[in-house]
């Protein structure tokens, strides 16, 4: 078996833009990557529109389709980018995803022809406020870290950890989405039932265990129809990129109220995802050989392939940084709370699709799904302050002498993540963040 | 305190309608009713269309706001409806569906001088087919029946059925809202994951223990921002109408995935809707006391009202009956597996409003509940087959000599409701039926 080769013109390294910005080193929006989010001139009365990064730019891509430009399958695909949300462009598939970069990567390139025309198609993101991205039809959130599950599991089951049904089934649930919001848009801390474990009635109020999940956000491109699953093999095609997406989780609404149908209240309050959606192609030069131990159950057959265990991994760094209120106050920079890897993941996004459809789930257009909380290897891994506080047990002291077991008002939640291997050129994410607001 | 009287002329018992078939007795759609579906044509290429059930008939709303005999809120309203789906509709208020109500009341009525031209607006229902009757953003399934959960949890803890958490939270989940289909669309049995308790490992195949789930569906009209909870006593403004649900369930996927985040495979193969929504007003007379037991908790503040205590209960007959293949071919009527009553739910929908908004979490217009399979409280209530066979354990043997568990290949589970008492015109909700197809 050879390993297939993703990589494209669009994906070499020596490539630089005319927008000057794409080319310093650490930018997130090098030539190479060109993510898509929807946008409008902040506080502005235009309507919410798509766009693609480049460097300290936005492509607006109404404007670019208007210029005619482009032709074939590149010029229809930014007739479906003509919206407010990427669900017409997603439900396209790869073929028109592929073209559409491609076409963008040559007239973004150096030396291309059409930099006078684009150049009025540019606004930068500074002066931006964005939106979601597409509209979300259903969304599912994972558990793909088994060093999130065993970390967790060992605070309620210290002898038994890991439920029996970890290692063989991509354990996933229905999550809220109706209140997925864009990155800055703050929220109210939840209020709800909760019980404290001596107490012999729950009370309500807001709630005392607020936390962040490090998560990433998996956007589901073309869709397949109830009945027909989408194959392990066939799953990539179906993926259309990823995001930064922070599910923020009440602990102590979700101890009460969890138990036997699984999180609610504890998790639709808010849930938050960055803004740009970098693609599955633009992703190519960063996925890895993924193994199963082989002292761990092999998987299934339904979500076993070569092509999976070739380039199943994403080797995807992700950091969360803290923000508090004494430290905006003091003009502090964020300081990191944890990095984690993608990479350490027990399912792939493949893996994921598969399982979600094999008894026949029909997946749409900006279908999202979480990867559940990535928490790494290494206790300073951990993606929630559950894990880095022990549950509670043991604060964290931050650099200005304040401590946090969980979240307090005013906290300000900051996740970023980055792909980079010697050889290519490092894409990023951007960022997600927004801060958690006293409840009323 | 009194009881707010919520009756107005259009539920006149009196009222008849020259669509004479509305006036037989035991229509499911009499003049007091006018539920509202979305239609067109059987196997035409119409597009689809929002009607208001009278008798065997369908009113056309576009057609009829076409005619424009309406004016004010009503003529608005109908506006609104002027679409495939009836989300536009929905989000506009109480205040537009009472006009629109009244209007169609009026229009309908025997003796009305719209007669001659609305009959232009008539389709036979015999002629036409169904969608669903709008999109649903979000889905979440209640778990509100205490005999259902009482005796679902008996199966496993027969010690300790009822979870603590049960008496004091309206225990939800997020569903899947992208497989949920209307009545009619027969589905094929689920392949998936199980593991036999005897079994070292899962194996993987199509469900042995398929199941219907015979619930109530309730529709959210108005809904409300993120961040602002809805409050019990303000929750009827908000609840659109109520629905026939099949929570199709593969109990042997359910029993292998479940924990620690509740059910997800098990559930999303397939959802199936009766397409007629009867709405909240419709339903008004038939709205009761509820009350909660002395020695059962009483309601923390946030899902306790006055109102709630007054007219929180809805009398709603319920009924589940198995066709099966054999049954089909003998040209025999299908059988009753059971009865119950939506009015022996332990939680109210009310309640279920407030306790889904009270973390913030916002809804949406043509978001939809459902309530939980309800089982009353005698054993032969049971609305599903994990019950009535005692978990597969007692087979129950149908009329004609065949035995069931849980469902084969063939069987077509149909769904019935109504609403009786003195005094009033019977509203029905007309049926949700599906069939279950062989896996692939």
């Amino acid at each position: 078996m050879t390993t297939p080769n993703l990589l494209n013109e669009t994906h070499d390294p020596k490539l630089t833009s005319w927008v000057s910005s794409a080319n310093i080193e650490h930018s997130d929006f090098p030539i190479q990557n060109l993510p898509f989010a929807s946008f409008k001139r902040k506080g502005s009365s235009e309507e919410f529109r798509v766009g693609v990064a480049i460097g300290e730019q936005i492509v607006d891509l109404k404007a670019l389709h208007a210029l005619g430009l482009f032709t074939d399958d590149a010029q229809d695909a930014l007739a479906a980018c003509c919206k407010a949300q990427l669900n017409d462009f997603m439900a396209m598939g790869k073929r028109y995803w592929s073209a559409l970069r491609l076409a963008l990567s040559q007239a973004l390139a150096q030396g291309s022809s059409m930099q006078a025309d684009i150049t009025s198609c540019l606004v930068a993101q500074s002066d931006v406020e964005y939106a979601l991205p597409c509209q979300i039809g259903d969304y599912t959130d994972f558990y793909t870290s088994i060093h999130h599950a065993t970390s967790v599991g060992s605070k309620f089951r210290p002898d038994n950890p890991l439920l029996p049904n970890y290692k063989w089934v991509p354990i996933g649930y229905h999550g809220r989405a109706s209140s997925i919001e864009v990155s800055g848009r703050d929220f109210k801390r939840p209020k709800g039932q909760t019980k404290a474990p001596t107490a012999t009635e729950p009370s309500f109020g807001p709630c005392k265990r607020l936390d962040y999940e490090l998560e990433v956000g998996i956007f589901i491109g073309k869709g397949n129809d109830l009945g027909a699953p989408i194959s392990i093999d066939d799953a990539d095609d179906h993926v259309f990129g990823v995001c930064l997406f922070n599910d923020w989780s009440a602990r102590d609404i979700q101890g009460w109220e969890y138990q036997p149908l699984g999180p609610f209240l504890s998790k639709s309050f808010a849930s938050t995802i960055s803004p740009w959606i970098v693609t599955s192609e633009a992703l190519a030069p960063f996925r890895e050989q993924w193994t199963r131990e082989a002292s761990d159950p092999q998987p299934l057959p339904y979500l076993e392939s070569s092509h999976n265990r070739a380039l199943g991994a994403l080797n995807m760094q992700l950091q969360v940084l803290l923000e508090t209120a004494a430290m905006r106050d003091a003009k502090q920079a964020p300081v990191q709370l944890s990095q984690s890897n993608f990479k350490d993941s027990y399912w792939t996004i493949a893996q994921m699709v598969a399982h979600h459809t094999v008894n026949g789930c029909n997946l749409r257009a900006g279908d999202m799904f979480g990867s559940g909380t990535q928490s790494g290897p290494n206790p300073e891994e951990a993606g929630s302050l559950l894990e880095l506080s022990n549950a509670g047990a043991e604060p964290i002291t931050l650099p200005n002498g304040e401590t946090r077991t969980f979240l307090v008002d005013g906290d300000c939640v900051i996740m970023k993540a980055w792909c980079q291997k010697p050889g290519a050129v490092r894409i990023g994410f951007g960022e997600v963040n927004a801060t958690v607001l006293a409840a009323d």
